[in-house]
């Protein structure tokens, strides 16, 4: 899901074994490729200023070579404790995680951890606006789906309930964005009808 | 400055070479760890939500054993092209940079890059908060400073002005953080009576 720095899946050439059919919507660019271009796009246009934040890693050695840069020599992946992006629209305070998933029927909880739902829970208190963008990668469709209705299926989990967000559950309680060609996931205007 | 997640400066035993006279209030404490501290104690008391960002890197080479975690075996730090921390406080975005300085006269803005001050900007225009945090390790002292007024020292020095504030600027121009036990850099209580 989360592809690390340097370690991104290159998309797979147009036309190629993956794209069955000729969708010039989705050339295998990965959700967090789309969510980065359509950021971008925000902030030179001045619409919004929201980054994704750096891929937490623990640094356990580093090497300093003499006249070069440093040289991390060891390191390890970290567990997020808060969500991947966030920023300021408007005025409000933007916080919001993105997932893919090749699943057809359903969003597996697993994708989330339990600090990052504390950490939304948090976000919404101190009023800022909270949610996650989905990806069927299946059905190339993506919903911004607010973090209030995420709490209720994660407590279900938590008391023993399925594990998952049926597709249907994701269509009716989310939003679906469409994608573009300029602002490729324009999650910002779905917010715009949705929160404000 | 800014040091990378394992390669933190330990904070010398109390009493220790680096503190002549008996002070309780900084035992070495980074301004790092201070704010780390202070941000663990806005989020615990329900106080605000703000985190500090990972530590950019570039991943050039991981490898992946057998039965274990992924060891990353190359990166190299990257200069990070927003703040350190940012978050939510009660409904406002709130955005900033902590820097100290052993200078005793002034604060280098070397220590500051332009693509930050381009994101300082960028944030103020979208209507979130935005200052610096910067302490004179020498005088133990710390100042919120408004990334308005930084801009216009940073104008100075780009068209060829002096590459410092002054301290007795920061003194004039920033707001003095008191060093408390509990919440050492209460830098939200300044920000209450500055902004809000």
């Amino acid at each position: 899901m989360n592809y690390p720095n340097g370690h991104k899946r290159t998309p797979p050439p147009t036309g190629g074994k993956k794209n069955k059919k000729p969708d010039y919507s989705n050339r295998g660019m990965t959700l967090e490729e789309d969510i980065n271009q359509t950021n971008q796009a925000y902030l030179r246009s001045g619409k919004a200023v929201i980054h994704k934040k750096p891929t937490p890693v623990q640094i356990v050695n580093v090497d300093f070579p003499k006249r070069s840069a440093a040289v991390i020599k060891e390191a390890y992946f970290k567990q997020p404790s808060t969500t991947d992006y966030n920023g300021v629209y408007n005025g409000r305070y933007i916080d919001f995680e993105a997932k893919e998933t090749k699943n057809k029927t359903s969003f597996p909880l697993s994708n989330v951890h339990e600090h990052q739902i504390q950490h939304m829970k948090q976000v919404i208190e101190h009023g800022g606006i909270c949610f996650i963008i989905l990806r069927f990668s299946q059905q190339e469709e993506t919903y911004l789906f607010p973090a209030e209705k995420l709490f209720s299926y994660w407590e279900r989990q938590n008391s023993g309930g399925r594990k998952s967000i049926p597709y249907k559950d994701i269509q009716q309680g989310g939003h679906f964005i469409p994608l573009k060609f300029h602002i490729r996931v324009d999650y910002l205007s779905v917010l715009d009808e949705v929160y404000l």
